[in-house]
């Protein structure tokens, strides 16, 4: 048996590999298979990070684990689906039992966390690089979409936004804070929680949804494009978490909040009738903003001031040679 | 707009991404949407290339697009399955404009040649690396598995074998030939036809089956294996191509017929009273050899005298640096 089937091998013994609900066939034979409920349908998306370019080449094989999955995770909460499965095709330039058992100990525990079943993938050799594809379910008709927002709707986000940005030079190494700012900015960068339990409560509520990966003012543009409107974010409204400052102070933080990437929290625009039944629900989320006719995305100071900034989407950090 | 981004949007004007039968949301929000009839089963299936490994660097895009989703669509075939769609994982040393609308092209005709719609994916740069997962439907309790065959069945494939093993001196340009041979053994290499018509026709027909990746003999060795039996194959049954003859010459054609890899063809086991039944719909097969109790896979000359050589799994080729 070669290192790589043993690798295959290895991944189909983790727990989250034993199947689960919706996965009839799982790792092992030509193709998995999963069952989707009458009146349901498959949500799918894939997500690749490659080393260097999604995160650095030297970093904690259990963290880059729990991260891979999460990542790809988080397009699924933002469908409004239930979790089912996922594929992982993992390419590695050597086989080091070490690194592989931190992997796979970070992927099940970010399995588990999610109700992921591994269902499938491919293992090769190459440079380092990591392909999930996610699998859920979600009754036909209530999966939220980017279009869909009406004028008059609530734009809202389900928490605080900019951490993950704002840990960036910590991840790098560029700079250090003292544990109790660094720890839960670094916990969000590496363990991101994909906000099921919000997107399945925001099915029939929300007119429009996605998570966050390329700032807030980016992805709000997506919403507003795919809706035909425009959005309006009150810079006072927007969640900032205490770590991320006090680790870079009020003016920086507001700046990684509007335009940092990767923080995987969604953003959804709902109805002002609907507010009430969504607060009922007990899932945190914060009202932001709103839509109005229409096209764009512009950023409010308290005193309803105009103060948008030139807009530009997330770039990934891009390990100079 | 990112130039990856451009990308994305090239990809997404294509015409195998304008969706088709049971996609109900194809590209462009966080996750695509599949429709599964009651009474079916999703089919996943996830296959990386990585470039120097399963490919030569220098090769016409063109011809890696459609290889490239044929290998992987192979695997919905080998379950019996009915092709739906597939989300492609492309990664990118540098965006080169010739490049993709060449890629982009192949993958396209290999798309619409198997009815697979393109329903989503992502784009980043990186070393060349291809990750395809496809998607297909299967009625519950008709997928074709590895486990199955039982004693008395008959051993079949379904087409000439070894083909792109002896394409592999000419693909790497170590060896040349006249067109009349060349063309055939590299048409099977870089344009393999995905069996659908053979896999849904063996539905509540086959006991069991895959596709030929790693070889004839490992393969049968898969289903000896999860079947918990024996295989064993009648050289004189195993069908060669006059090309791979003619290039290769007898001996070594049968070697590359029962030990090279990436044929694409199906294996499968059939019980004698479905012969009939299975030579009436049309699909060409060859009876091969037979299941019977025990272990293994053995290999028989005409006069019944076992000549199993020591298997072996196909190795990926890997250009030396």
């Amino acid at each position: 048996m070669g290192e790589f089937e043993l690798i295959r091998h290895y991944f189909a013994a983790a727990p989250c590999a034993q199947g689960g609900e919706g996965v009839a066939l799982g790792i092992g034979d030509d193709c998995a298979l999963l069952d989707v409920p009458a009146g349901e349908r498959l949500a799918v998306s894939t997500d690749t990070l490659v080393a260097g370019v999604h995160f650095p080449h030297v970093c904690d094989p259990l963290l880059l684990g729990q991260r891979s999955l999460a990542v790809a995770a988080s397009d699924l909460a933002a469908m409004g689906a239930t979790p089912i499965g996922f594929t992982l095709a993992l390419t590695l330039p050597e086989v080091s039992a070490a690194w592989l058992q931190a992997y796979a100990e970070g992927l099940d525990r970010m399995a588990r966390h999610c109700g992921l079943s591994l269902i499938g993938g491919d293992t090769t050799r190459g440079p380092l690089s990591i392909t999930m594809t996610v699998f859920g379910r979600v009754p036909a008709g209530q999966a939220l979409l980017r279009a869909g927002a009406r004028a008059g709707d609530l734009l809202c986000v389900g928490g605080a936004l900019g951490n993950a940005a704002g840990a960036l030079p910590l991840v790098l190494g560029e700079r250090q804070a003292e544990a109790g700012l660094s720890a839960p900015l670094l916990a969000h960068y590496w363990s991101p929680s994909p906000q099921f339990a919000l997107g399945q409560a925001l099915r029939g509520k929300a007119t429009a949804a996605l998570d966050i990966s390329d700032g807030l003012l980016a992805d709000c543009g997506h919403i507003a494009k795919a809706s035909g409107l425009a959005l309006e974010v009150n810079l006072a409204e927007v969640p900032v978490s205490p770590a991320l400052e006090g680790f870079l102070g009020v003016e920086a933080a507001r700046h990684a909040a509007l335009t940092g990437g990767d923080d995987y929290v969604l953003a959804f625009t709902l109805p002002p009738a609907q507010l009430s039944s969504l607060r009922a629900s007990g899932v945190p989320f914060h009202v932001i903003g709103r839509a109005l006719d229409g096209e764009g995305v512009s950023l409010r100071d308290p005193q309803g001031q105009d103060i948008t900034p030139q807009q530009r989407g997330y770039q990934h950090f891009r390990e100079t040679p």
